[in-house]
């Protein structure tokens, strides 16, 4: 029998909402056999630099980490957000056990490169970009009956850690743990019912996007901005063999709501 | 054949000064067969709260742990110092995993009660005392082929972290151990090469300290201070079937150096 696990990723507004991150833990608990939580916690790493007079430079809406922002990222992603979670998953009866890429070596990255974006050279600094995720690892968790609760970093081999955005960790997992052989649910939960073709009416969701459907919604502009990269992401996993995505609120991550990506 | 572990614990002083740290970790590599780390981070803390303008409190040598400070020590024990660790030592080959008392439910405590220190009521706050630690749960990772890195942090099981002493964290760790059938060696490394019969006679080092001989150097004030707290877990370890307990310098973990602690 093929075992199956689904994937939650939440976004760092639900996780730093007391209401919100409740209301999802409880959620998450419900849902049937094996399961993983990312977590994002962007909004609190920005609190805490602004707090600490580091200063956050973004370009495109992705975080340019330099050493002192990998710092407060490592602590507030791998510490703060990431044990809470744990702790409160443990209250609930769930054994969570919180991990980043670096522990047990389950998602090594490398640094990117310089890019160019619009023209002009962007050094994100410390990001990492997935080289390699283990799902045999992973699934060893499973197999002893834990959850993993994984923060949004990664670590280089040579013992730095890596900024790393949370859709791709939960990606590249979920592709991980398609490569060994689960049978894998990837739920992409954040503020909206889905993929909406009108943003300002929640009962537009899109019911279902393929390739060929992001390329024409991205021609025309229904597609854009922050939910491209999450639909890149999305459409990686399921060109990989991940078995269901689906792009849901995080008040509906049953796996019954939302929009459903597919090759 | 009984299995053999050993169970490094080093204080802040060391995981935060990076020529200390970097022999610390190749020492520690250098370590026979089944391992784990636990860590401290203290000064770390105390300088990011600094930087938050988060006053911290001491009472007797020991942190009060506020909300705010909870924050602190979540973050920079569980995020910042045990994330910097493990990566470390994945780069040397050492497939090292970050936990705390919260991950796989490993240790469980209760939030400390005030106590009376002088005839003054004192709330420590959210400091945990250990309740229970899981043998059994960190077997399974030795049994994986993984090395846990220990952050002082333990969790109440109803959604709390707590911030918990490192020596304590050390010496339950090792009697979990040893009541599951290990064989263990707890070195406690610190700034000096053992107990000194002379606190400035590097050279002073006494070679074994019983309950009897605790009680007469505390008597006679030879040991004091610090020191004290330290000893007691040490004790409790080897009172509870833990096999060899040494206090050393953290240049010496090899087993060999330091003041031998037995009942």
């Amino acid at each position: 029998m093929i075992p199956k696990i689904t994937i939650v990723k939440v976004g760092g507004a639900v996780v730093e909402d007391e209401a919100q991150l409740s209301r999802l833990l409880q959620d998450f608990f419900a849902i049937d056999g094996p399961k993983i939580l990312v977590h994002g916690g962007g909004r609190r790493a920005t609190k805490i630099a602004e707090r600490l007079n580091i200063e956050t430079k973004m370009v495109n809406g992705r975080r340019i980490t330099d050493a002192d922002m990998l710092e407060v990222v490592t602590m507030v992603y791998g510490g703060l957000v990431n044990k809470n979670v744990v702790a409160r998953l443990q209250a609930l009866g769930c054994d969570a056990i919180g991990l980043t890429g670096a522990d047990a070596n389950i998602l090594l990255s490398a640094k990117r490169p310089v890019k160019m974006v619009d023209g002009t050279p962007v050094d994100y600094g410390f990001v990492g970009d997935v080289k390699q995720a283990s799902g045999t690892k992973i699934a060893h968790f499973i197999d002893a009956g834990l959850i993993p609760v994984i923060a949004p970093l990664t670590h280089d081999g040579e013992g730095h850690m890596l900024n790393t955005n949370a859709d791709t960790m939960a990606s590249e997992t979920a592709k991980a743990m398609a490569a060994v052989g689960f049978d894998v649910t990837l739920i992409y939960a954040f503020e909206k019912p889905g993929v909406l073709r009108n943003p300002d009416d929640d009962n537009s969701v899109i019911a279902t996007i393929n390739h060929a459907d992001f390329e024409a919604y991205k021609a025309d502009g229904t597609i854009s901005g922050g939910m491209l990269p999450k639909i890149e992401n999305a459409l990686a996993a399921t060109d990989a063999g991940v078995k269901r995505v689906i792009i849901t609120q995080a008040t509906a991550i049953d796996g019954l709501h939302g929009t459903v990506i597919s090759s």
